[in-house]
C-alpha cells in the first residue's frame, strides 16, 4: 500500500542558519502556498498558532540502522518515534509556527525550522483541548 | 512533484461510534506498528501522550467544493486549514493520544478518533515547549 501527496505550497526562507526545533527558533519565513488553496486559508489570522506538516525533501532514504538515534545534546540513543529527527520512516516535519501576517495564499510566519524550498503538505489548526476545537459546542 | 508514503501500522479498535475528535474522546484502541520499526518505539512508555500522524484512508479525493466547510456544531463554513475536516488536499489526520500500554510493537492507547484499519504514517513525540524538547539542553 502506497498513499501518494502532493505539496500544498512551499516554504520560503531567507535564513541560512535554522534552528533545529520551533521551539527553540525565531526565525520567520514565508509559507507560499498554491493559489489554488487560497479560499482553504480563510480564518487564519496574525497572531494564531498554526500546525504545519511538511516534508523532509532533503533527508535520505531512511534505513534500519536509524531506528534508534542519538539527538543533540543527548548523550544515548533514543527510538525515532520519540525524536524529531528528519530521518524517519515517513520524512514528514510538524512545526508549530506563529502567523505575522497574511497577504493572499501567503503567509508570514515566526518559529520555523524548516529550509528554504521545504514542501508543505497540509496546515491544520493547533488544538490543545476542548477549548479550542473548531467543532465545539456553543457554551 | 509526488510524495510517496507507506504506512509504518494501523489502528484497531472494536468502537463502532468514535468521537469526531482525540480532545473529546475516551475511546480505546491499539497502534499496531510493524515488527520492523518496533526498535523505533524505544522511550514511548505508559503515560506518555504521543502524536499520531494518519491517514484518512475512507475520505474521497478532496475537490475545491470543500475548500470551506462547516464543522459540526458551528453555523457558518470555515477555511479546511482552520478546521479537522478529513476532507483536506493532503488527506493526513493528527491525534493526540495516551499510553496505556506498550507490547512490543503494538501501543494500547486511550482518546483515539481513528477507524479500526486507518493506516499509521508516523508517531511524534507531543512537545509543548522546550520543558519536553527531546533534543534540550541538560537543565
Amino acid at each position: 500500500m502506497e498513499i501518494r501527496m502532493k505539496p500544498i505550497g512551499y516554504v520560503r526562507t531567507q535564513e541560512s542558519k535554522l534552528p533545529r526545533h520551533w521551539t527553540v527558533s525565531e526565525a520567520e519565513g514565508v509559507l507560499e502556498i498554491d493559489a489554488q488553496y487560497e479560499q482553504g486559508l480563510a480564518d487564519i489570522e496574525p497572531g494564531q498558532e498554526i500546525v504545519v506538516l511538511f516534508n523532509f525533501h532533503e533527508s535520505s532514504k531512511f534505513s534500519p540502522g536509524s531506528l534508534q538515534q542519538t539527538p543533540p545534546h543527548r548523550d544515548r540513543p533514543f527510538g525515532v518515534f520519540s525524536i524529531c529527527s528528519p530521518f524517519r520512516p515517513n520524512p514528514i516535519g510538524l512545526s508549530v509556527v506563529e502567523v505575522l501576517e497574511k497577504d493572499g495564499a501567503r503567509l508570514r510566519v515566526k518559529h520555523i525550522d524548516m529550509r528554504d524550498g521545504t514542501p508543505i503538505l497540509d496546515i491544520k489548526p493547533h488544538i490543545t483541548g476542548t477549548e479550542n476545537l473548531p467543532s465545539r459546542e456553543a457554551s
